[in-house]
């Protein structure tokens, strides 16, 4: 049984205000609580309301389940975990950037992507959506359990980055004929601006995914799609 | 103004149902009506709370719009087409089909993928969701208006299909070392259960994109994301 005052405190973890404030955020479904606890992220606490093997939990009624849930067709697994300090990049292997991205299904496909394409760092820029926005957590599907993502001003960041900074843009070269070199780092923009006049100064090298489209009416590609295709050349 | 009857007329176009009974689709906001609008799609009425050059429209109010639009922040413009007749396949090129797509986003992501990469044909299995869902059209950012997009019983079209069938499978070979050949279709899968074994048997060639993971942690990759990546090294 959940108090009143419980079931706010959670509720409250949807917005990232009450998330720094409190240091916390929410996990759902049995898979991706998982795999935070298995990646040693410290829990605050596990409810259930069903019988979990292997996990600690504190079983609720699917009554108080359904008010603190932020999914429509609720899971019986919800974690409450500690936000906490991601490793420090070596810079010794290609790492991807992200230039105020606003759509947290987006951002957590990335967070995937990286993980599949072993990407171990992902840097936005201040003002981006929130790693810890529970749709970016959705989406990443548990990834952002193991990539370390830092949120940063991402042009002095990107003043001090010892490697070559690759950008996807519009105007670039043919990104099939370009060796992206480690360490190295990707640089995407927001979509409907592109990447920042302040940034694109910083760039090594512009690249571009070419269409084959026969006519010129699409304009650019999801940040996401774009992500995919770029990060699968890199692994290549 | 609007009657109460045609507000409700136009609202019950977001179900599936009534879209197949009217024959119509609403699309949203001015780039993608026009996109529309362009490529010769039978247009019933376009409403706009704002002046615009290049279209036929009917003028309403804010209040109005903010009745029939299917969208939280509403755009200015708001049309309603006839749905339309897809252009055959001559099985030249290279196609995409979809086993059992559920996800609107992305379906409308794909589309957009193939109106990049030039595929003219999608293929989606029956009980896919809808090419006219609102949320499709919006994320397709109007390649739905140019891409065709066939709804079919996937195994029989597969069986008749006269090029090689390539599929999107976790054991299948180095995407990278695949030549795919024209004309060729590419199946990709429902992402939680891959492609349905009725459909495994047809294939010609299963191809993978390798995970580049140190850990095994990650068991797939987003649907959309696979098809951008692979889309892609089709292009080249």
């Amino acid at each position: 049984m959940l108090t009143k005052s419980k079931v706010k405190q959670i509720r409250l973890l949807s917005l990232k205000k009450y998330r720094q404030k409190s240091g916390l955020f929410i996990v759902e479904g049995e898979k991706t609580v998982s795999e935070f606890y298995n990646e040693k992220w410290s829990c605050d606490v596990i409810y259930t309301t069903e019988d979990i093997v292997d996990l600690k939990y504190t079983s609720i009624s699917k009554l108080s389940m359904s008010k603190i849930t932020q999914l429509s067709s609720p899971s019986p697994v919800l974690g409450i975990f500690k936000i906490r300090k991601m490793k420090r990049d070596d810079f010794t292997g290609f790492s991807l950037a992200i230039d105020s991205i606003k759509d947290p299904g987006n951002l957590g496909n990335i967070i995937r992507l990286c993980d599949w394409f072993g990407v171990e760092h992902l840097y936005c820029s201040r003002g981006s959506v929130d790693f810890f926005n529970p749709k970016t957590i959705q989406s990443s599907m548990g990834s952002l359990a193991r990539v370390n993502c830092h949120s940063c001003d991402l042009d002095i960041f990107l003043k001090q980055y010892p490697g070559a900074i690759y950008g996807a843009t519009l105007d670039g070269e043919n990104f099939n004929n370009v060796e992206m070199i480690s360490p190295g780092i990707l640089v995407l923009g927001n979509e409907s601006r592109g990447i920042s006049s302040k940034i694109i100064n910083l760039l090594s090298k512009k690249i571009t995914i070419p269409s084959s489209s026969k006519n010129n009416h699409i304009e650019s590609l999801n940040v996401s799609s774009a992500a995919g295709i770029l990060l699968s050349r890199l692994a290549k």
